[in-house]
């Protein structure tokens, strides 16, 4: 069968900063409007404060994700140029951003993401306040028929 | 020519934390099986205390790195809420992979993942404890026939 | 339309350690050149000691970013089992290039990246000195015609 390309994008209403949002299911859903069998899913977020990992998404690494974060860029204690400039609070959010990085790419299989059973696709906000995020679900995949 | 998709998935014993396992021949068996010549792998490890990066694959390294991922997030010294509610003392673990990331995607062109010579694809583990990895290589691309 | 595998690559002269250097133009590039308007692109270097990542291109950022990496991989200060080994001086480059990851998937649509206004693509330079790098802009897409 011929391959494809798809895209879905949607927006997370993020409400504070070190926030991490579960969107495994919206992937999925990506997947699954696709019609599309085996391939791979590239996640994306606009943006230049926010990222895209995958994490096991329960109470305990929710904070302890956002606090090695702050041990690697401090939001005090550390003078951040950016700040100098603009004035705007977020140069550590920035960094951490570009640290973790804003893309994910997910392979599928019999319209199944390769995901573990304790790894979910999460959003990062690092910014300072809450942030409406797009989030692009890149598509590239074909429909396998099999028996 | 049509572009096409395959997947390779493979597994990985791993021993010990912070080990790094050398997975180049792998994704280039993968490429090669695809039967491509131009396109792109990704590479993706299932769980959420395993990561893919790219490494210059030589004993040095391969200590540097588990131990610049020791000052970012110690194993000691630090407490993770993870652990507080899980038990199983491996929350710098599940940190430290959501931060390096699961996933890679690498270019190939005439048969040629664009590797430099110095540039090997590695599984780092983070857990504590030996794990089996599954690591799924999906390749997207087409054969172009050269004179 | 069918789906199309394209790449383009191209070199950049970095001349000092952390610097960070602006390819969105070249990205964008290569996707116009493809032809395609819906797809994804995946930007690679080649090497062991550069990274590439997406930031807000602006002076400030570019000092926070190395900054942050300095604090987790210090050129003084740590042993690096590299070093002992190779005495090139750049064991902090690796695995501060390890980190980050050599790799950046974005997504296109209607002949535009995903990007936002202030997130620019960078090639970080780890290295203890000027380097030529190769980089690889993957891209896989289609044509969709639009009314």
């Amino acid at each position: 069968m011929a391959v494809k390309v798809t895209a879905k994008s949607f927006e997370v209403k993020t409400r504070y900063e070190g926030e991490m949002i579960d969107i495994t299911r919206e992937v999925m859903e990506a997947v699954a409007s696709s019609g599309l069998s085996d391939g791979m899913a590239t996640v994306f977020v606009v943006g230049s404060t926010a990222a895209i990992t995958t994490i096991e998404f329960e109470p305990g690494l929710l904070k302890d994700f956002p606090a090695m974060m702050e041990r690697v860029a401090p939001k005090s204690g550390v003078e951040y140029e950016h700040e100098r400039r603009w004035h705007d609070g977020n140069g550590h959010s920035h960094v951490k951003a570009s640290l973790v990085g804003p893309s994910l790419s997910i392979p599928f299989c019999e319209r199944e993401l390769a995901l573990g059973e304790w790894q979910q696709v999460v959003l990062a906000e690092f910014d300072v306040r809450s942030r409406t995020r797009r989030v692009v679900v890149q598509v590239i995949g074909e429909e396998v028929p099999r028996q």
